[in-house]
């Protein structure tokens, strides 16, 4: 599949590039600071574009099977997760050949004790200076559940989310996985490895899923 | 004031050029068919531009005091009342000097009975043409509700509303308002003057209130 990566140099993305290309898919990376490429090795044949995410419209999108949003940016910059979701939004309205993908965060999903993972993190005063990007997160999470003529997917972390291996994962819907450990984890190469199985074998309609490393 | 209409041909953006235009604001009206602006008579100094309301941006936007999105389409493409606000959105934050007024249906209306008025309208086969429209200016509310650094307001009018003369209103907040008749009706006019009272004495900051006539 033709497969585009907004973001394809964060932690995130370099992995979806990475496991895409394992798979064989022709991977266009899309990229605010192309300098930053280097990040993906010298084992890559992904074709890396310079390009401000908001400045992709349709006749460009549509030459893509999938589209990953795995864009990110500083809490105090997190309604762009909204905008760029509303924009991704708007440019493939009536499109039944382009899926976006994007991954949120844990925020919106339900926490196992109650409530959901964002009602938590905002409780919890140490977290004011990050909360913004859960938040807004959440909201991206909202306004797509409203949007019944894209073809669309989502998928949520655990609670921690960081740089590791491809493995094996756990796949949820709704509520934050844990593991018998007590641990919610989830590497970005996990999250390639499910997100890439979601794109080839799609199980997910205009829905959210969420995933965690199986240990 | 500077105040930009979108869709000022519409029945909502007549009376709204009308109204603000008798208070002595400068009026524009940015429209698709600017052949269709005869509908606003001979009595009106009213600027008059063709634009696309999506290609719209900041630099042009930020001239005014206030756009009022009057954007009104067919049932089918309803959603792009929720990619017109996204678009504003997007292009307006953090922006402190230009106002953003939406008008809203009366769909996400609580019923004095219970539920949304959405909620009975999709109970209703009757209404299955048109529902799409109160269902995405529900979710255009549900959207601007996480919105908070951008200087919005929306209105709903009443269960009916159609073309009329400005005479008098009722204002509320999330509730449908109904008269001691039981009737819920709102003017063009009135709306008008419900939107520029509040354009010109701000009571609703980042909400949604909504009016009757008051007979």
């Amino acid at each position: 599949m033709r497969i585009a990566i907004i973001g394809a140099t964060g932690h995130a993305g370099t992995a979806l590039v990475h496991e895409a290309e394992r798979r064989g898919h022709e991977v266009t990376g899309f990229v605010r600071h192309p300098e930053r490429a280097t990040v993906l090795g010298d084992n890559t044949n992904a074709r890396i574009v310079k390009a401000d995410a908001f400045t992709l419209m349709a006749p460009v999108l549509t030459r893509f099977d999938v589209i990953i949003d795995a864009f990110s940016t500083s809490p105090d910059h997190a309604y762009l997760h909204v905008d760029l979701a509303t924009h991704l939004v708007a440019q493939l309205r009536n499109i039944t050949t382009t899926r976006v993908a994007f991954i949120l965060g844990a925020g919106s999903l339900q926490h196992p004790d109650g409530g959901t993972v964002l009602n938590r993190m905002e409780q919890n005063p140490e977290l004011a200076g990050i909360i913004n990007t859960p938040r807004q997160q959440a909201a991206e999470l909202d306004f797509l559940r409203h949007v019944d003529n894209v073809d669309w997917v989502g998928i949520s972390p655990a609670m921690t989310f960081e740089p590791g291996p491809a493995t094996k994962y756990v796949a949820g819907k709704d509520t934050l996985l844990v593991d018998t450990q007590g641990r919610s984890h989830l590497t970005t190469g996990n999250l390639a490895l499910a997100l890439m199985d979601e794109i080839e074998h799609p199980q997910h309609q205009q829905a959210r899923f969420t995933a965690r490393d199986d240990a």
